[in-house]
């Protein structure tokens, strides 16, 4: 059978369809498809991608029959029309565009207005009763053909309508006309400032930047036009250009590109012509009903440079009722052929109807909610289709309050914008006034007032400023610094590393550019975007019954995947499961130290641990005996005081874990124990520490020694995790009792508890079942204390998976732990050799240079890091078959990240409470996926 | 077949052997074999470790036909001896011990002087006419049976004889003597001053308490004696001590312990009677000779206790030819038989030589080399057995000079021992001059004077100083602290971390303890045992020829890896082949640095390379163009420093490797680009960035901004590797070009050169891919310059595998390298997540609790990192079947990790020059010991 190189589109019909993209690339398959369903789409045809490969197969030369195909089609295409190219009295005109099966943007060739010479420019001009855009047009077309078929440099032509414009301005009498800069002459003479004398002036003088560039004249034979203009196309698809775009794309097994060769329409040809965009739906709200705008007598273009304020469509219905009818049944065609809402371009020409374009709308989260609801009720869809509709991460806006949209641009387009330099670190808005530090923002709370906390950077000393803050804002950190976890953790609006904003705190102000804000101003701040403004923006409250609660409830029925969250409070539990957390996945113990009196007994037992630690390796090595009993003295005041310290620790863990069990009512909970380096809890300012030293009775210098013998190069590798646990038992028997005692009280008002104790930072079996030992024997003491048989509830014991030392002997350390939860964040760190802290020095430019598609600190790096995470789950379950296997890091709540969680086998993801709601998308859509 | 129980040994006989150690247990197996090649044993019986399992599988019963059996051996033990248990004539004396398969120091219960009681203490005084003797063997024997038999508490006892003691101290009239301290009263009155009423006394007061404690008299009846003990024994099999000592060793699948009952033999029973300990060949020389001491009339403790003064065997000769004849017999049929050097305890009594134990002997690195070069020519061993049979670790003594240890020894005991706490860091001794700083320490040598360089630590500043200094002294750092790795890559001897040492540099002086040594004072470091001395002591020059050049060639023969070096310069590559190493394994570029005008020009590029990049991205980023302009005149600015910079470094680096070119004469030499992050290279003190911004230009300000912008909180996980080469490809493209023209203008002079270009820190495949199109495009450049169609050498390009994340992805890296060189100091680093700079702190606490078995720094931690490497390896291969595969990392030159490296199928090793023969050796033993 002979091949079939051109297929033609049109008059309701198409030789091809959607599905062919690989044979008539992605543009060429997309007209056919609408003209298939019946869409008045401008006739024309597509040459296919074979004939590409078999042009480059030949050595640049077309398949024989190319010919007599192109000129049979074209023949077609003026017959539908009634136009003919070239025609002086009704002439054809065509587009000519590159296409392949994968989008290219940037590489492709595209020329308009083929068909255009010296006498059909005059019939275009009668036509159009617009002589101006004809030879507007024409002078265009020769640019645009000169420039891309012919190769003809672009600053040529530019440089000949640069001087046409000076001479305009001569004429006019301005001043030093030759000498103007570019940007002068074209204030003073803008285009649309050409008369159809200078354009045909012009034309003339492209014409002979033509000739001497190219030796020949301007080609005035549509038909010699049209090949050479396909020749260019085929070109394009080897140019240095296309071919770097698709080594870095990694864009492989491509045949080559199709040429779509189109009728031009026009919606500049009148008042009966126009021109315009639509949504099948309210891609604002989600409403159903035809939502776009359109501008009469008038081209795309016009509409993009917002010259004419376009008018809603519902207008369209005054204009031209036909019209508006027409669309409406576009509309429905469209969604009962594409099963979505979507988007389109139309052009009316003389009160016809011409469909350009059209693609699966954008929306806002509340709309693709409700038209994902919406079109399941109008068994459009299906359930699982609903969920694949919504992308996960833009649900987050429905969790928070946001902006009044109007009032957002509002104080944008009024120049009310401080800051664009920021991240958009936790989502939602905040409204409130600037202060610029923790106590301030306590205070001022107290005082009933709003406040933004705003911060060069946060420490873990700022948590109860952020907390009383009704946003935070930085001027350092990334989307995983401290300011901008614990915001998400909180649910709080940040924007983080501000990096444009100066702040002068001892002037109490802080400055972008040549605005000011200063203490106690209001700002508006957009997390979800990093924006701030100054001044206030009126919030809009989130919604979580109706279309939401709808979709959370199929994503449940879907998922496989449990959700659990990352939460250290009461209140972060109680929202968590609020938005459907099955348990806490994570809790950091240490969160709770900073908070009220436990600082202080924390603080203690810092200063007491780490020199009780030495003294008993001193004594343990000997010495003589004068010495020793001095040591012996001094350990055992040491010994005291860590005691002491613990002692006060114990009934305020307790209290904390009694809320939390309280909160989950039967969830499992599983708690970390203490995690990172003890030098985190200590002021490091000198007048921090002398405050401390004198709280403590103890001199500076102690203070500084302590803080200084726990200083580290690297405290990310340093001792911190179960080392911590490991050098100091005490600590960990002190937290296991608090979890027991605390689990004990709850079961005894009758609420179920389900505790799973979790050891940080285990790199080698051994330190688990160092660590498991003083967690059991403390369990048996508690329960000899209290004369309990056996505990009212089951106690698992299980660790972080975070070293890669754990992922590669998981099959030992399964041995010992009842649970394995990733902790991906450190994994990433260590795994990849990334300092989470310094990496933002060079991150940015590994994922520009396509190193990481994403930065792996926000979306997993399932190709390494995931290596490593694929090897512990088949370690783990070959040593333990009934292993749980959960996510705690970050990227428990990042939905691509999801996905690999799924695709891997763990039980569980946990995330911040706010994004409980997307994991649950995620996971449903990740099931549905991969079945 | 009835089980046998009981195995007799003795009499040039033995029922067992030296195999059957899971039956009898070692000691058991070890006795049996002495007694059957005919060495004079005292003679006795092994119950199996059978009977221990019946026993517990019974209840804690005896199988029924034990007694019997043990009957029956009694009697042939009886009639072997010709004494009697019990007896009151001559009576039989045995020890009980335990004994298992595999030794469990500290948890064997032993029972020695069995058979005594009140009737045979008196035959025993009459035989030995020592009856103080008697009635003290006596008591230790109550003691002995009530403590370890009965669990009478020890401390009774004791409390006892404190208490005759201060009866004695009363007697001579000493004041106080009830109010003694325990220390004083034993200096007043030693055991030794208890005379025979003394004792008789004290038997009766320690019966008073065994009554008191245990219900009963002390048994009288040696048969009853002899079952309570046997009994004991079995029991601490299962006491907790050893449940545990089995659980932390991992000892499983013993049957139990076995239980040996032999003769007692004594010394000390007048002048025909002695005891001594020897070695077949002399331990320290190696020569062929019966060595050792012995003393006549004592017991094996009196040798130990050092009372008196051993004489050396040689004298036996004079005093008992006929024993003397006897030894030498003994040594030639236990060398016959072990085919090693063996030691060996034995006992003369009465004139009749008693062989108590041999083991294999220990030895200096000099007698192991000459012991098995002899071993070998006199036909006892084979060539791969003599191999096995050195240490390879011990052969560095061999490589550097030498204290003369009857000198070393003299100034030890005449106290100028300065300080013993410090590290055996770099091996070797030297002897010097004390200077404080590194300039003082180019000085003085410069005046020609020996200096020894003490530090609190040292810093790569300071490479020159140390350079110039006989060995090198710290107060701080590990093994592998700056001062350590770059020592022990000088071969130069170092102590590290000498905690007892107070450096007071401004006073020029250290102290430790009451000593005190100033500048300009004489020292000599001992860096094989971390010792330092006050004064000179002679050094005696290594040997490298004779037996270790014999055993050298041996190793290679075996050996299948490859051996490299660590060399950074011409000078440490020269030291390296003539130790035999077979190319460069890891040159690291950044050493280079540090010399001369190196660092100056080095320090400018540093100081123009972020400004470049960070207005690079700025301009990137667009902004207003009046901006613009300012920031494109600084971009030229920064670019032309940074050029200059480079073209300055350009020639260095070519003269460097030039000469390492040179040294390696084609051995092929791996060549590290830039890898320590560039703030490493800039003075972090006021004092030295004032300094810098002079020299520069610049001010103080500008060099504070660029050292603060480049300080990192990990920087072990930050901007560094071949991360800086793909921020600034300039420095990668300057080191390419200087390695290739090294290379040709040392081809040009007919050497032939090999160099391999290795790209560090890679984690991700395309990090390697754009740092090797940098590298090829800078050789096509050169080529392209040159007028060079092709080179006359081959060029690889490979990476480290150090990061995890390029572990686990290895079969993607190995599209694009032609080698993987393991950095396994950084893997171990990432790995386990530990920095060495921090892991000090808790490491040894790690090992002591055995959670590693050694530091993983010292010795690759093969059950975690090394299953990183293993995959490396295997994905490795799979990606590239041709892939070159070694490691550079401190393991290198470990012998453990050599063994590792072997099997897992590495192709070299590279090591520091100095353990390039340690290297070969461990390479040739594990290819041995793996066949």
């Amino acid at each position: 059978m002979k091949k079939k190189y051109v297929y033609f589109f049109g008059g309701g019909k198409a030789e091809g369809n959607g599905k062919m993209k690989s044979l008539l690339g992605g543009k060429g398959a997309g007209l056919a498809e609408m003209s298939r369903i019946g869409l008045p789409v401008p006739p024309g045809f597509t040459i296919t991608t074979e004939v590409c490969a078999a042009y480059y197969k030949r050595g640049r030369k077309y398949p024989p029959q190319l010919k007599a195909e192109v000129e049979a089609n074209l023949r077609k295409l003026e017959k539908l029309t009634g136009k003919k190219l070239g025609s002086i009295k009704n002439p054809l005109l065509v587009s000519v565009r590159s296409g392949a099966a994968i989008s290219m943007p940037g590489m492709m060739d595209t020329i308009l207005n083929l068909g255009l010479n010296d006498k059909s420019v005059e019939a275009l001009g009668s036509l159009t009763k617009n002589l101006r855009f004809a030879w507007d047009s024409y002078r265009r077309f020769i640019q645009m053909f000169g420039d891309v078929v012919m190769n003809v440099p672009h600053a040529k032509f530019e440089h000949e309508l640069e001087e046409i414009k000076r001479e305009i301005a001569s004429r006019r009498g301005i001043s030093r006309a030759q000498k103007l800069k570019q940007e002068e002459l074209n204030r003073a003479v803008p285009d649309t400032d050409l008369g159809v004398e200078d354009l045909k002036n012009l034309v003339n003088r492209y014409k002979k930047i033509f000739h001497k560039a190219t030796g020949r004249s301007f080609p005035q034979d549509p038909q010699e036009q049209l090949w050479l203009a396909i020749g260019a196309v085929f070109g394009s698809w080897n140019n240095e250009r296309a071919i770097a775009y698709r080594q870095i794309n990694e864009i492989k097994g491509l045949l080559g590109t199709a040429v779509n060769v189109q009728t031009m329409v026009f919606g500049n040809m009148g008042d009966d012509s126009g021109t315009g965009v639509g949504f099948t739906r309210n891609p604002s709200t989600g409403e159903n009903k035809l939502y776009g705008e359109f501008l009469m007598n008038a081209q795309g273009e016009d509409v993009v440079a917002g010259i004419r304020t376009p008018l809603p469509l519902e207008r369209l219905k005054k204009e031209n009722v036909r019209v508006y009818n027409q669309l409406q049944q576009v509309r429905r065609k469209l969604e009962k052929h594409y099963r979505d809402m979507q988007d389109f371009e139309f052009t009316i020409e003389k009160g016809k109807l011409y469909m350009l374009q059209t693609r699966t709308g954008k929306r806002t989260a509340q709309a693709a909610v409700k038209i994902a609801v919406d079109m399941v009720k109008e068994k459009l869809i299906n359930e699982k289709e609903a969920i694949l509709r919504i992308e996960p991460k833009q649900i987050d806006q429905l969790l928070h309050p946001m902006f009044d949209s109007k009032e957002e641009n509002r104080a944008s387009s009024e120049g009310k914008v401080f800051s664009r330099a920021g991240l958009p670190a936790s989502p939602g808005a905040a409204v409130g006034q600037v202060v610029f530090s923790a106590e301030e923002a306590e205070a001022w709370k107290k005082k009933g007032r709003q406040v933004i906390l705003c911060r060069i950077e946060t420490s873990p000393e700022d948590i109860k400023g952020m907390n009383a803050a009704e946003g935070i804002l930085t001027v350092r950190g990334g989307m995983t610094s401290h300011a901008a976890v614990v915001a998400r953790g909180m649910g709080k609006c940040c924007v983080a590393g501000a990096g444009d904003i100066v702040i002068e705190e001892a002037k109490r102000m802080m400055k972008s550019g040549d605005k000011v804000v200063k203490e106690g101003d209001w700002v508006s701040l957009n997390g979800s975007r990093g924006i701030v403004y100054i001044g206030k923006i009126s919030l809009v409250p989130p919604q979580l019954s109706g279309p939401f609660a709808t979709v959370m409830k199929w994503a449940d029925k879907f998922r496989k995947l449990g959700v659990r969250t990352n939460a250290d409070t009461p209140y972060d539990a109680a929202v968590a499961v609020k938005f459907g957390a099955e348990g806490v996945g994570l809790c950091r113990t240490e969160h709770m130290f900073f908070s009220g009196r436990r600082i202080v007994s924390f603080r203690k037992m810092i200063l007491a641990a780490p020199k009780f630690r030495a003294l008993s390796e001193t004594l343990k090595r000997g010495g003589d005996s004068e010495e020793k009993k001095e040591l012996e003295e001094e350990l055992k005041k040491q010994k005291k005081q860590l005691d002491e310290a613990l002692a006060e620790l114990l009934p305020l863990q307790r209290e904390d874990f009694e809320g939390i069990f309280t909160a989950l009512k039967g969830r499992p909970c599983t708690i970390r124990l203490l995690d990172p380096p003890l030098h985190e809890f200590l002021p490091h300012d000198e007048e921090g520490q002398k405050e401390l030293a004198k709280s403590m009775g103890l001199t500076w210098q102690e203070v500084k020694d302590t803080v200084d013998s726990l200083k580290e190069l690297n405290p990310m590798l340093g001792h911190r995790g179960c080392r911590l646990g490991i050098s100091y038992p005490q600590i960990t028997a002190m937290q296991t009792r608090a979890i027991i005692e605390a689990a004990l009280n709850v079961a005894k008002k009758k609420v179920k508890v389900k505790p799973e104790i979790m050891v940080p930072l285990v790199g080698n079996v051994k330190e688990l079942k160092l660590q498991k030992e003083v967690i059991l024997n403390t369990i048996e003491e508690v329960k000899k204390e209290k004369h309990i048989k056996k505990l009212p509830f089951s106690v698992a014991v299980g660790t972080m998976i975070e070293v890669p030392r754990a992922a590669v002997t998981a099959d030992e350390i399964a041995q010992e732990a009842e649970f394995f939860s990733f902790g991906t964040n450190d994994l990433t760190q260590m795994g990849c050799g990334f300092s989470r802290d310094d990496a933002g020095k060079f991150l940015q430019e590994y994922v520009d240079l396509g190193i990481y598609d994403t930065d792996p600190f926000q979306s997993l790096d399932t190709q390494g890091v995931g290596r490593l995470i694929e090897t512990a789950c088949r370690l783990g379950r070959k040593g333990r078959p009934n292993l749980k296997l959960g996510i705690c890091g970050e990227h428990g709540g990042d939905p691509k990240s999801i996905l690999f969680c799924h695709k891997v086998g763990l039980n569980y993801v946990s995330c911040s409470p706010y994004r409980v709601p997307i994991a649950r998308l995620a996971a449903a859509g990740a099931n549905i996926k991969s079945r």
